[in-house]
């Protein structure tokens, strides 16, 4: 199984959303398409997948390192023992003649073409990637389902405590039992009142997430873990800022609750930083970090594997970035749950166009790879990169 | 005055050096040139930089996100109370609507383009950059010079202790007091033999600095370490990879002499991280940020005035980056010294054509602005990307 092409398109993604501390409305996301010469069907198997949620395309990286470093690579040093390609041998090959340090720089590049390589050499083998990660880094979820939350609550001008409601009604009809609502982006006391305002639609506190988006300094970020305690919420997202490890041992030794954080986070040492320094509590805290944006599902495995050896057990990682990709990994290697985002991210968002969520539990699905077939809106753009691809 | 256009190309660096990690030979760099509208002897003042040593071009980020924020801001937004441009808005406006954490995606292509907006700013003014920085982030250094030392040393193939010391010889020739050689990149007896080789010709340890370039895990980091410990070198830089701040500690409270750090660190928050928790000593280990790289000078200037609350000296921060634009940071902010690389990286290193070390310090320019007019080979490539700037 070789690569022939590996093609790359930056996509508008046209969200009007903002949270506490930035907006949408220049955002782009890449897409990948990585074409190989092993035919299904009479095609050609093509991987593909996009750079996640909330950073901008890297298309000039892959063109300009990434992509040629694969493409001039012995064919044969990118395959495993089987003859598939091997999405980890390629992720190192992407790497070489890089400085060590400033891993952000090429981690979602690097990142999404491995995640679309896991794709193609899934179809490859006529299986639904997560049940390749289960082989690879399980054991996979039980029961073929995952838990799926909403990453919503987000700040819209002349919004209402009613709108809000509204909306988190909308969730729960949708199937969903478990909601994450802004905070940060007003005043303490009417961020209380939105968070009330939306436990009255989901229940109890373990029903409902905050995510302050890094925004707080020390004192609103205490003076939020003071007022949000009592509510005994499922977990507190991002307090202070992503690197600010000190702050973070300071709001966790105050903070009672879980703490959720890494999903700005791009690499195994920032997060074994966080762990070591950022006082997390591994009986509680959660970790989020995002696979295609943190050089690809094999670092993000190794990731999952280290925070196992600190004392964190799986369910308490909820990767970043509510789509089929961070599905597969949660599905595959048996983690916490994913998130979704309905309505927020357009295409770039959301599970197949089939999914249902049921008392919060999502059935993993059949199709081969990834699945983003089954989205229509999403693999349109997908099949403009590569037209000879099946589906 | 005002922005009227930005310009940036990748060139390639055409190195065929190698350290003890990686080799430069697929290398790039982005110069970037600022057109205003402020006329100096019937030509308009036009700001340069590049992105400095060791990380490839960034010119697709520039253009898809930094430079269109820059013109479309209102002119007088950016700047400063006499209307000169005022770098340090131009870095905000550039930082707008980006999500925090990964900052080394974006930290060289914003600092870049503000290194060249203080181009303009002090071509505007007239007077050296040097200068200017002296009176915004001063004191500056003392007698108009600055010191300046060769980091050398690189391996090359079939490369003898003999060779090296010849090239340890010609940079004593041109002037150099202090030298620093690579480590790491072949066994540690071999090493050791290349720096007794080294001694032999620069004298006493304290002329004389290492470079691992993050090479060591914790074994060969303990054993080098106590191999080095004995000659009282000046530094031993990067030992361990540059974001590992447990075992960073464990080195520092292994070795006695001086540890160099954080030419991979692209922000103040990893920066103070790495203050924290990486067990640097503020009485004598050495801070080697990249100013164009880590967001531009008024970051950098953040940089240094943070390590000098938590104890650091000026004296210990000399800024990665052998050219100009770390010349004026050293000599406008008082800094510890400058490298140079001499022979290494083609145009993009090094300072002005007729700039002469005499035992190891070098005088400041009097040009106007960064000085890079002074430099006819690099000169002549960002000539071409505004033939209209004078020079």
């Amino acid at each position: 199984m070789r690569i022939t092409d590996i093609r790359e398109a930056a996509i508008p993604v046209r969200s009007a959303m903002r949270n506490a501390v930035f907006d949408f409305s220049e955002m782009t996301t890449s897409i990948v398409a990585v074409v190989t010469d092993r035919m299904v069907e009479g095609r050609p198997v093509v991987g593909f997948a996009f750079n996640g949620t909330g950073r901008y395309a890297c298309g000039a990286t892959m063109r300009q390192r990434f992509i040629p470093r694969l493409l001039k690579e012995a064919p044969e040093a990118l395959q495993d023992a089987e003859g598939f390609l091997d999405p980890e041998k390629c992720a190192a090959v992407m790497a070489r003649r890089e400085k060590p340090g400033g891993d952000a720089e090429r981690a979602w590049a690097i990142g999404t073409i491995e995640t679309a390589i896991w794709d193609a050499a899934a179809k490859a083998r006529r299986e639904p990637l997560w049940a390749l990660l289960a082989r690879r880094y399980g054991p996979g979820t039980p029961g073929g389902q995952v838990f799926c939350y909403v990453g919503g609550g987000w700040y819209h001008p002349g919004q209402m405590v009613a709108d809000l409601q509204e909306e988190m009604r909308r969730h729960r009809g949708a199937g969903y039992t478990m909601l994450k609502t802004k905070v940060g982006g007003l005043a303490l006391d009417e961020d209380q009142r939105r968070i009330e305002g939306v436990l009255q639609i989901v229940g109890e506190g373990s029903n409902l997430a905050v995510d302050a988006n890094g925004a707080f300094g020390r004192d609103r970020a205490f003076a939020y873990a003071d007022m949000l305690a009592p509510y005994a919420l499922r977990w507190f997202e991002e307090p202070v800022a992503p690197q600010d490890f000190a702050l973070y041992a300071e709001v966790c030794g105050r903070y009672p609750g879980a703490i959720g954080t890494a999903e700005n986070l791009y690499c195994l040492q920032d997060v074994l930083n966080m762990i070591r320094f950022g006082g997390l509590r591994p009986d509680r805290d959660i970790l989020q970090v995002d696979p295609p944006q943190a050089f690809g599902i094999g670092h993000f495995a190794r990731i999952v594997q280290a925070a196992e050896a600190a004392g964190f057990s799986r369910a308490q990682i909820f990767p970043h970035g509510g789509n089929q990709m961070s599905l597969a990994c949660v599905g595959g290697l048996g983690l916490g749950g994913c998130e979704a985002y309905p309505g927020v991210f357009g295409a770039f968002a959301g599970y197949a166009d089939d999914a249902r969520v049921e008392a919060g539990w999502m059935r993993l699905p059949d199709r081969p790879g990834i699945g983003f077939e089954a989205q229509a809106e999403l693999y349109a753009l997908m099949r403009d990169l590569a037209p000879e691809a099946a589906g």
